[in-house]
């Protein structure tokens, strides 16, 4: 009947660009949000819910630097662990709400949950995703002198501080997620892509990175052995010669043909690439694995092939 | 063999009252913190941790006042659930990595938790809980006019924020809390007494409240059926005649001698009496359950009653 399901949220479902993130606006957003997650939960799914967090961790970061002569600022694992819970917090309230409205008594969780990440990873020598607060280029000079950041300009909008985005090599909480699912739970983990830390001799530790939360999806959604991973975005489908004459859009198509697509250049870095990777790995996993990238509004479409982009081996 | 123990830890287990609360302060306490705690878990006991956070929201509302101009602030149930993720991860790694160290293979889970307060409890008739930063009494007028926040005047510090501290009634999370304890987990949870919620007739929704994290601890101990509570503070044990010649400190005491001392005056309201009360509403719950209220260092000696002030029906 039902399958496992796992959503990966993107920020947009939280804050949407054009706000500055008012308590308001982001259980507004996660409140429509959360009553497109109940239906998929009517269908019988069992649900698992990993989130993105850039707006709300980026204001974290700003109110760090503006506070910083007074209040001791905090370091970007910490910052993701605060996320962590005002998001679980946000989405546990209103998916409960939204599915009492239904009727359904499924009760919801959220996991605090670590990511590990391999300092050897390549990604620590090239840092390359973008956080928080901008800068003017001589503020960036005296905050990379001072703090050993390093500060980008960031397409022609100031200077902002770039930190490696490695790849997640394990989810530390994996096995709490699975006693929970399998308690009857739809559980909220790896928010922000998760808490990202190392191994070392004496335990874990935190470090300044970010996972990319469809790569941490895709990752927990092996783990639980899930049937189908949703990356979640504001396009219908995925579609190759984008914005061109001849753009045509994606409904079912195999690893191999999303492998090729993606040699071709069809899928940018910086928005639908790491969406179409995400889904390549979670769905060359295991055979009946699918990887479906689907608006939100539309995912309880998803299953039918209704709508989205589904991938499969 | 084992029992399954609440541990109530104090926010002196995490920020000392010298500490401004850098990472590296609280990473340092909470690092001896959880080698006390896995000395508990080497005994054989289930354990369920709940914690303060004081000095952790207070960090917030300082960051939220100063830069309420440029970022948006966010209200106390959010700030709440903000140290949930911080001070859940920051557990959950040190915990992990202390019990690593002795070979303890007992995984840690944290889990965002809301709490039920009602509405009609005379807490929010009689806001008490003092948070936040001081503010001068021209600046307390100001905030008072502008957000509706009642402030008062703190000890000769300053003028303060003071919040209702209601009863906690219901913790929505303690199923997921009971399948997590019932799969061999240590779980962290109602960090800083909860989020404070209340139900309305379209579901929960957050309200500005503190509620008493030793309260939400023997709330929570007694759903999960608990065999004891540890209400953790900076001393041995519990006295009578506290400060006088006569001080005479208790080793186990029936909840009618609890009774008869808190009437008696013994406990201060901003000490001791809200730990003595916890006890005695958990003790009191079911005979054979034991409350504890000890120092951490030596909570390992409580249940041989070589430390601690015990109490039981």
């Amino acid at each position: 009947m039902g399958k496992t399901l796992v959503l990966a949220l993107g920020g947009n479902a939280i804050t949407r660009a054009s706000e500055k993130g008012t308590r308001d606006e982001q259980w507004s957003n996660i409140r429509a949000t959360c009553r497109h997650i109940a239906e998929l939960a009517r269908q019988g799914n069992r649900i698992l819910i990993s989130h993105g967090n850039g707006p709300q961790v980026g204001n974290l970061l700003l109110k760090n630097e503006l506070t910083k002569d007074i209040v001791p600022p905090m370091p970007l694992d910490v910052c993701v662990s605060n996320t962590q819970g005002s998001l679980g917090y946000a989405i546990s309230q209103n998916l409960g709400n939204a599915l009492g409205a239904l009727g359904i008594g499924i009760p919801v969780a959220a996991v605090v949950t670590q990511v590990v990440v391999s300092e050897d990873d390549p990604a620590f020598k090239n840092p390359t995703k973008f956080i928080g607060p901008f800068f003017s280029e001589q503020q960036a000079a005296a905050i990379m002198a001072e703090k050993g950041h390093i500060l980008k300009e960031d397409s022609g909008r100031g200077w902002r501080r770039v930190v490696p985005s490695p790849e997640p090599r394990e989810i530390i909480e994996k096995d709490a997620v699975r006693a929970l699912l399998a308690n009857g739970f739809i559980v909220v983990a790896a928010g922000g892509g998760g808490i990202p830390v190392v191994r070392a001799s004496d335990g874990t530790r935190g470090v300044e990175a970010v996972i990319d939360k469809d790569m941490a999806g895709q990752l927990l959604a092996r783990d639980i052995g899930a049937d189908a991973l949703f990356l979640l975005t504001d396009v219908e489908r995925v579609s190759i010669n984008f914005g061109k004459s001849d753009q045509t859009d994606l409904f079912r198509i195999t690893v191999a043909e999303a492998r090729k697509y993606q040699a071709e250049g069809h899928f940018p870095p910086g928005s639908m690439g790491p969406k179409v990777e995400a889904a390549i790995r979670f769905a060359s996993s295991a055979p009946g694995r699918q990887a479906v990238i689907v608006s939100l509004e539309k995912a309880h479409l998803a299953f039918s092939g209704e709508s989205g982009t589904a991938i499969t081996l």
